[in-house]
């Protein structure tokens, strides 16, 4: 695996600092290019899964790495991007949410189950999934991934859907492609699980835009 | 725990067949009414496990118990009473669809949801429920209950909504109450595992009354 910047995940919002270097850091730290990253998200697992995603910054990952934060900043751009690469999440919320509301917010629901089930079509992407679920069904250890999910994906979603009521309107959302993921892909309910795609993505795709931009509210 | 009839799940459809006794079955082997109880429970959880559900049958489960089939009609009316017990299941499918379509097939979406996040309201069921979403999650051992879903919720709920599409609308339905319970009561995400039930149920009505009964198909 190349380890340049080219691997940056797209859609990246985070502000690339500029280049500067605490006071304290001992110089000279960067050895190879490839090892400064991994010890970047050695650094990183270590801090999320001691303090959650919220609460690490980071300078707390450069502080652990041993490294400038402007180095991890050049590496992933933000703390959202560290938090994939070390996660290896198959799911980045900025090029999601940036897709699904690309044809306006009348075509989210359609997007959204589109860009769902297609990830699901990727072998490596559906074992990291499958994975994710079953960490965070099992409740071990997810509470970073789970705020992760809450501040970077609901957030982002909420953000574009721009009601009120909207980080709710996204959780619902999530609960609907999260329901499909169980039922079709780990509970391997029938006919569900073998229903092809397009139809499962047709029959999904209203009830995402219901739940994202409302209808009459029933109560 | 009194052991009687009195102890059999409402909505009972199996039929209370006459009792009569297999050829070369040992009489007498009606100990106590508990114990015999047991015995069938204990068979029961054996031939599921071993089988599945839709290959089980009561026949079998009265043989692994070494008592007559009427017997195990006697004590729980039928096959899908009997695994319900066996599996200290905290829903009855049948109890379940009668309640949903008691008010008519347009208010079936409203009592989904209610009679749903009725059960996870009560903390022995919540807890059952939990546990069987974890073994499902996992993959251990689950086919028999993956089956008991398969072939008594969502055939019966299909029986119900009777178009030909229905059992995928059942699962559609099935998989919008099994997210809600993922997001809310397992990940618990915020907003949604904070926001009152009601306001949960509002939402997801209308969502699972689209997917029981329509609206125009999309593809």
């Amino acid at each position: 695996m190349a380890e340049t910047d080219a691997k940056s995940p797209a859609g990246t919002t985070g502000d690339p600092a500029p280049a500067r270097r605490g006071p304290g850091r001992p110089p000279g730290r960067r050895a190879g290019t490839g090892e400064t990253r991994t010890t970047i998200l050695d650094a990183a697992r270590t801090e999320f899964a001691a303090r959650g995603y919220a609460a690490t910054s980071v300078r707390a990952i450069a502080r652990g790495a041993n490294v400038d934060p402007a180095l991890v900043h050049h590496y992933f751009g933000s703390k959202s991007k560290v938090f994939i690469a070390a996660m290896e999440l198959p799911i980045d919320p900025d090029v999601i949410v940036e897709r699904v509301f690309a044809e306006g917010p009348e075509h989210a629901g359609a997007r959204l189950a589109a860009t769902f089930l297609g990830l699901w079509e990727e072998l490596a992407a559906r074992e990291r999934l499958l994975a994710m679920l079953r960490t965070a069904v099992l409740g071990d250890d997810n509470s970073a991934t789970r705020e992760f999910v809450t501040v970077e994906l609901t957030a982002r979603l909420a953000e574009r859907i721009g009601t009120a009521d909207a980080p709710l309107r996204a959780n619902l959302a999530v609960s609907q492609l999260l329901g499909i993921a169980l039922t079709r892909h780990v509970l391997c309910l029938e006919p569900i699980a073998s229903t092809p795609r397009a139809e499962i993505e047709a029959r999904i795709a209203p009830v995402l835009q219901r739940h994202l931009d409302g209808g009459p509210r029933v109560a």
